[in-house]
């Protein structure tokens, strides 16, 4: 494990998802602070609190922050564990790299374009991160596998 | 770590989770992909790029699929959690292996279960799975705690 | 790594992470039973089989305990994520454990003070959590960034 721990592609795991979770948390923030704007509040005690209105559906502005935020969790987590898995699997270190990479700056113009709304660009750097989730799951899961059961 | 990683207990974890990571990506993906039925979508930008309509709620197919997909992220983060931390504490392989296969059998009954709209059986799957992940937390504590204590 | 389970860090961080796992975890299931109190449900089916009433939006009670749930899921994935390179960064032991306890007393006041509407508790404990996540997170980045290109 020390050895799995002092490797680049370690350092490349550890950092971009540090920084993606991170981000996620920022985004669930700014959907909170965003509300400040409209005054309209999903909890009734906030609307007394702050002196304004308690509304069923959010506000435009902090919806779309709030689905950006929900986007990233749930690409999050299946990265986080395929990710960990490839890493403790012990597979090829450059193409680790590579989907770690690949994977972190699309989820960074995904948000750029969701926040943006530019649909085309979102849709194809989801694509990207996906295949690149689906790639590190893959390949983790054939290393794994194989010393399982051969 | 190393005697960990090549222990028939961490190749049975690393399966299971990956394929509920992927299952659970698809489920995301296929929320979206089922927008295109109906032609509405929640971001303004989507409906005028694919030629829809614009929508603050969605149709009944993709909400089901969101809401299956939900639930799996839901489950999945608490289960991934406990079963690392299961694996790391070095509890027993047997029942770790019992309650993960548990785990991964009824959580892809449930996703059948939620898209074929049987509740009953819904239920009793998600049961499985939450009872499956249950046990992995309070025993995984069990033997942290007499570890770290006694 | 056998170094790093057996510390009084990775205790902390297990038993911590497990407790916080498992709350979010009834949580879900209490959005779920509370839905039999009012009888509404999102699905159909569930509807048809228990004799209650389909509806678009939740009832208060289930709306609120989903939105505490929601809450705890989005701040738990980061967490999880920051507080396990922490500890595998192999950082100071005394301030992860503080970041951690910090987080977990915040985290179980925040659920308090979600469901007994309090606003003010809920915005302070949310951002002591928070604050003990972006610690953790920019802590274990220094060490990994520093041992990596240093």
């Amino acid at each position: 494990m020390n050895d799995i721990l002092s490797t680049q592609l370690f350092s490349v795991y550890a950092l971009v998802l540090i920084a993606e979770a991170l981000k996620t948390l920022f985004l669930g923030t700014a959907t909170s602070v965003s509300r400040l704007g409209p005054m309209q509040f999903l909890n009734q005690e906030d609307a007394d609190w702050l002196g304004g209105e308690a509304v069923s559906a959010d506000h435009p502005t902090p919806a779309r922050l709030m689905r950006a935020h929900r986007n990233s969790l749930e690409n999050l987590l299946p990265f986080f564990i395929v990710s960990s898995l490839y890493v403790l699997s012990n597979a090829n270190a450059l193409a680790g790299i590579i989907y770690f990479i690949t994977f972190f700056v699309a989820r960074l113009m995904h948000t750029y374009a969701y926040l943006s709304k530019k649909p085309m660009l979102r849709r194809n750097t989801y694509s990207f991160a996906w295949l690149a989730t689906i790639l590190t799951g893959v390949h983790a899961t054939f290393v794994i596998a194989s010393r399982a059961f051969f």
